[in-house]
C-alpha cells in the first residue's frame, strides 16, 4: 500500500504511522516529494486501511497489489514530470537525447553536438566510463571524457548525460553532467541505485537486458525510496533467442510501464537493434507506442567509432529522423524537436 | 542466387539452366510468376554467374547470400502486392483484419462483422479449427464454423480468413474462405506449407513464437517454392523470459523483414500482448514501424469469449482504434480504413 | 480430476459417470488401459468427489490440479512401462537408441547398426522424412529410407524408430518401424498427435524447442487421450539466448517430468548440444538426473553426413560412451547396455 | 594470443615484448602466476608469432582465437587448482559448499554448519549482503552476518564464503571470510570484478542469469587480468521462457567451460531449480557432467527461512544427498565428502 501523508504532517504523526505499520509487520520505504511524504509499505496485509487513513496527518491510503509501491500508477494522476534545469521530461514535448556511444575527442563531440542540437536534440549523450564485456575493449576516457562533455554542453547549450558504473564514477559525474544514466548491466546493482537515489540527480534507468518489467520498476523503486524522484525509465531491448537484431526491442513494455507506473519512459532504438537501418522505424514505433522520448546514437564517422559504429546514425541521418518523427509525434498528440516547457 | 528467366523462355532453355545448376551441385526451387520463371538456387558456389547470365532464356542472375532466395529482397523492387479479389495487400492502404478468436455462433459473428466492417476492416477473421495446448479446451466448430464465416462474409461484403491446421482442414477452407492462415505452432509444419503452396490460395503466415526471422522467411520460401507467391507474413510476438505480456511483440522484425524480403508483413497486436489495454499502443507502433496491416481480435462480449477474451477488443474499442490509427498511418505515408486498390 | 473405472465397469455405468461430468460442465478425455478405463476431466470444479466415487463402476477419483490428467503422476505408482516387442522402456534398464540423423544408404546404415548394436544399443534410429528449415536442404529418402531401416533392423535384430511428419508419413512408417518419433517442430501439431494416438504405435514425443514442460505434457495428453498409452517423452534442448551450444539441454525438465508424470523420459544429447565433444558429458548427466534412456546420433563418417555431422559420434566414440555410462547408471541404480526385460 | 614469459624474464625483456605488442595495435592484460608472467593480447593480428616467440625472455606464444585469453584452455594442461588454505578446488576431490541463503542468527548458522560439516561439506556459505529485487525484502545482516559466519567457521573448522556486492562489502568480507562470491546480478559489474581482482582473494564467480558462456569467461578474464588467478566459476541457471523451474540449469555450459577454459567450475542446483525436489537429481547430474563441486542451500527450518526457503534442503536431506553423490562421483573418477589435498 501507499500512505500519503499531508504536506503539513508533523514528525510525530509520521512516526506514529510508521510505528503502526511496523507493528503490523510491514516493511517501509518513503520518499519526501513536493506534495508531502509518501510511504510505500509491503507486508502480508491485515492492517485496517480505514483506521490507518483516519490517523492524524494521513492524507490517504492507496492499496497497491504490485510489489513496487512508490513508482506505481495506483496513486493516480498523470505521468510524473522530471525537470532538469529548463527541460521537462514526461510532458507533451518528447525529449530527444543524442550523441556518440563514447566520448572520443573534442572534435568528435563538438561536431556531433552542434549537429544534433540544430536537429532538435536537447540532451547530449556520451560515454566516459564504458562497461565493456571484454577487458581488451576501449573502456572510455573517464574524467577527460566528462570534461569534454561538460565543455561541449556549455558551448552548445545542450544538457548532458553520461553513464555511471560505480560510486566513484557517480561522484565525478555529479559535478560534470545534468543527468546520469544507469546502464543495462547495472540495473540490479542495488548499491549503485541507492547511491544515485541519495544524490537526487535526475537519472535515466535503462532496463536490464534480461529484466522483467516488474524487476525494472523495483529497481526504480530502490532509487525513489533512497530519496530521488527524478527517475526516467529507458527500454533498450531485451535478450532473446533472435540474433538477427542485437537485442529485441520490447515496445509493449513501454505501454505496460505507462499502465503500471507514473514514471516517464524513453526508448533507445540504437542499442536495441544494433543496426542503423532499423533505428528510424523503431524510433517512429516508440513514439507511436507512447514513449516520452528517445536516446539515439549519432557519430560523425560511424565507420571509425570506437564502439557501436554499426548502430550509429550519421548527423545527416539524424536530421532526417527528426523530421520523420514530427508527424508521428503529432499523430499521438505530442511534439518533437524542442524539449521546452509543458 | 536467383536466376530470373525471360517471360518467353522455352522449356529446353529452362532445362539447360537447371541442368547446369544441378551439375554445379546446386539445389533448386522455382516459382512461375507473372513476369516469368524465377529459380532460387542454393549451393556451395563456384558457378560462373556471368556465363549463367549469358545462357539463352536467362534474363538475369542475382546473387543472394541469405539462405532464402525467392522471398529475398535482393531481387529489388517494391514490396510485392498480394491480391485477394479486390483487395490489395502491401500497397499504400493498410489492410485491417478483425474478428473473434473463434467462430462461436451466427449472432456473435454477424454482430462483430457488421461493426468491424463499418469501422473500416476489410477482412473478417474467425477460427474454425483451433490448435489448443490442451485437449480439454474448446477446439472450434470446424465445418460449421466455416459455413458461418462464409455466410457472414457474403452478407457483409467482408473477405474472410481462417486458420488451417492440416491438409484436411485446408481442403475444406479452400472452398469457404478467401485467405488461409498458418498459425504460429505450424510455421514449421513443412508438409502443410507445401500443401498451401500447391493450393495457390493467399496465405497469412504467422511467425513461429520461437522462430528466428531467418526461419520465418525460409518457411515462406517453402510456400513460394511450392508455387504460391501470395504470401503475407504476420508478426505475432515471440516467447521470451518476460511474462507480464503473453508474448513479446518483435516490431524490429517487421523492419528487418522489410529490409530483407519483398513480402508484405502484418502485425497481430492481440496475441502478442494478450492484454486489450496494450492492443492500441502496439497497433499504432506497428503502423509506425512500417507494417502493411493489422489483424485484431474483436468480440462483442469479451468476458464470455470461448477463447482469448482478455485480449479481445469490444467493437466500440475497435472503432476508436481505427480512428487513432488514421493520423499515424498518414504520418508514415499510408492510409487506413479502406483496403481498396493501390 | 481422474476417474478410474473398475476393470469390470459396464458401458452404462461408464455412461452414467460421463453424463454426470458433462452436466457439471467438465470436458473429458479417456483412455482404455490394461487396468480399466481412465477418464481425465477438466472443468471449473464444483462436483462432489465423494458422490462421484460412490457411483457404480467407479474404482476411485483422483484430484489433479495440473491441466494434464491422464499423464499426470497424481494417479500414483511407478513410471509406466512402455513395451515394444521384447523391449521395456521405463524400467531398471536404460534404453539406448542410436543411429544416423538421416538414412543415407544401405552401407551407411548397416555399418552403423552393427556397431551400435555390439555396443549395447537396442533401437536403431534413422530419419527418412527430415523436417528441414530450408527447402534447399536434404529432405530424406522417404519410403526408400524406411525400407532400408526395416531391412537393417531385421538383419541386426535391432528395433527401429523414425520420425513422422504428417499423417501420410505416419501411415507408411507404421508398417516399417517399431516406434515412431514426433519431432520438436511438430510437438504441437495436434492433428498428428491425434493420428499417432489412434494408431496405438509406441511413440517418442520430443519436447518442442520452445515448449514449456506443461505444454509438453499436454501434447502427451493428446496422444494418450486419443487411445495410445505407449508414450515416451524425450528432452532435446530448448532455445535460449545462448548460442555457444545448439540448444540448451534442460535436464531439470527430466527431473520435473519424473515428479509430475508417470511417462518414461529419455534425453537426446546430440541435438541438444550440436557438438560431439559435449555428447558424452551430457549423456552421463542425463543418466544421473534420472533419464530412462538416451537417443544418440552415430555416423560412420561424420564429416560426410548429409545432416548434423558436427554432433554425430563415430561408432568408436559411441562404444566408449557406452562404457562410460555403465558406472554412472549403476550409481543411480540402473543398468545400461541391454534393453532387456524389467 | 597468450605470451608466456619465462619465470626468469627480466623487466626490460617484458617491457620489450609489451612495446612490440602495443606497436602492433594489441591491447594487453597480464597476470603474474607461479610459473611466470602471462600476457593476454587482443588485436587485429598481423604480428609474427615466431619472431615474438624468439624474443629474449619469452617462453612461448599460444594463439587464442577466443576473445578471452588468460582463462582460455588453449594454454593447455589440466584444470587449474585454486587453493584456499588447505582446500584444493579443481582436483580429484569435489568441493561441496553448503549453508543457508542468508545468515539469520547464531543458532541457525551453527546448527546448519555442524550438520553440513558432518555430512562432508568443507565450506560454509551464508549471505550477509543480499542483493534483493525489492527494497522491501530482507537485505541481510551485513557486518553482523560476517561476524557470525567467521565465528561459526572458526568453531566448526569450515572455510567460509559470502557474497560481496560492492567495494565496501568486499573490503569488509576480506577480513572475515575465506572466499568471496560475485553473484549473478553482478557478473558484469566490472568495477567490482577489478576490485576482487586486485584483492587476490579466492572468488566464486557466478554466471549472470542471462550471460553467454563467452561473457562469463570474459568476466573471469577481468578478475585474472587484475591480478587474481584464484577464480572458480559457478553455473547457477539461466533465464529462459520456462517458468516451471526458477531458472534453467545449463549443464552443457559446464562441459563447454571445461573444454574452453582451465578454470574450475562448480554448480548451484538450488538457485537453478528453486525446488528442493530437483536439487538432488541436478546435483548428481552436475557431478556426472564434470563439475568440480557444488554449492547447496541448507536450512534447519526451510519453512521459516528469510529467503529462498522453497529450494533449501533440510540438513537430513543434505546428508542423504551427499551419500547419493558418492557413487556418481566415483563413476566419473572423482570423490566427494572431503575437500582434502589433490
Amino acid at each position: 500500500m501507499i500512505v500519503v501523508m499531508e504536506l503539513a504532517a508533523r514528525a510525530e504523526q509520521i512516526g506514529a504511522v510508521q510505528q503502526k505499520l511496523v507493528q503490523a509487520g510491514y516493511v517501509m520505504q518513503a520518499v519526501k516529494g513536493a506534495r508531502g511524504l509518501i510511504i510505500g509499505a509491503a507486508g502480508k496485509g491485515g492492517i485496517d486501511h480505514q483506521a490507518l487513513a483516519a490517523m492524524p496527518g494521513v492524507d490517504r491510503v492507496v492499496p497497491v497489489r504490485q510489489p513496487y509501491k512508490l513508482v506505481s500508477r495506483d496513486l493516480g494522476g498523470e505521468t510524473s514530470l522530471v525537470k532538469v534545469k529548463d527541460l521537462v521530461i514526461g510532458g507533451r514535448d518528447l525529449t530527444v537525447i543524442a550523441g556518440p556511444c563514447a566520448v572520443e575527442s573534442w572534435e568528435q563531440l563538438l561536431d556531433t553536438a552542434q549537429q544534433v542540437s540544430r536537429a532538435g536534440a536537447v540532451v547530449l549523450r556520451g560515454g566516459a566510463f564504458k562497461p565493456r564485456s571484454s577487458p581488451y575493449s576501449f573502456q572510455g576516457l573517464e574524467v577527460k571524457g566528462l570534461e569534454l562533455l561538460a565543455a561541449v554542453g556549455a558551448l552548445t547549450g545542450l544538457l548532458t548525460i553520461t553513464e555511471v558504473v560505480d560510486e566513484a564514477s557517480l561522484e565525478l559525474a555529479l559535478t560534470y553532467v545534468d543527468l546520469v544514466q544507469i546502464g543495462s548491466r547495472n540495473m540490479q546493482n542495488f548499491r549503485l541505485l541507492q547511491a544515485v537515489g541519495r544524490s537526487g540527480k535526475p537519472v535515466l534507468l535503462k532496463r536490464g537486458f534480461a529484466a522483467t518489467v516488474e524487476e525494472w520498476l523495483l529497481a526504480a523503486e530502490y532509487i525513489v525510496a533512497s530519496g530521488n524522484e527524478n527517475v526516467v525509465l529507458c527500454e533498450r531491448g531485451i535478450r532473446t533467442f533472435e540474433i538477427a537484431t542485437r537485442n529485441t526491442l520490447d515496445l509493449s513494455a513501454v505501454a505496460l510501464v505507462k499502465k503500471r507506473s507514473h514514471l516517464p519512459v524513453m526508448v533507445d532504438p540504437s542499442h536495441a537493434t544494433g543496426d542503423r537501418d532499423l533505428v528510424g522505424p523503431m524510433a517512429r514505433a516508440a513514439v507511436a507506442a507512447g514513449a516520452d522520448g528517445l536516446i539515439v546514437e549519432v557519430h560523425p564517422d560511424p565507420g571509425r567509432a570506437l564502439c557501436d559504429g554499426a548502430q550509429s546514425l550519421t548527423p545527416e541521418a539524424f536530421v532526417a529522423l527528426m523530421q520523420e518523427l514530427q508527424p508521428v509525434a503529432a499523430a499521438v498528440g505530442r511534439a518533437v524537436g524542442g524539449g521546452g516547457a509543458l
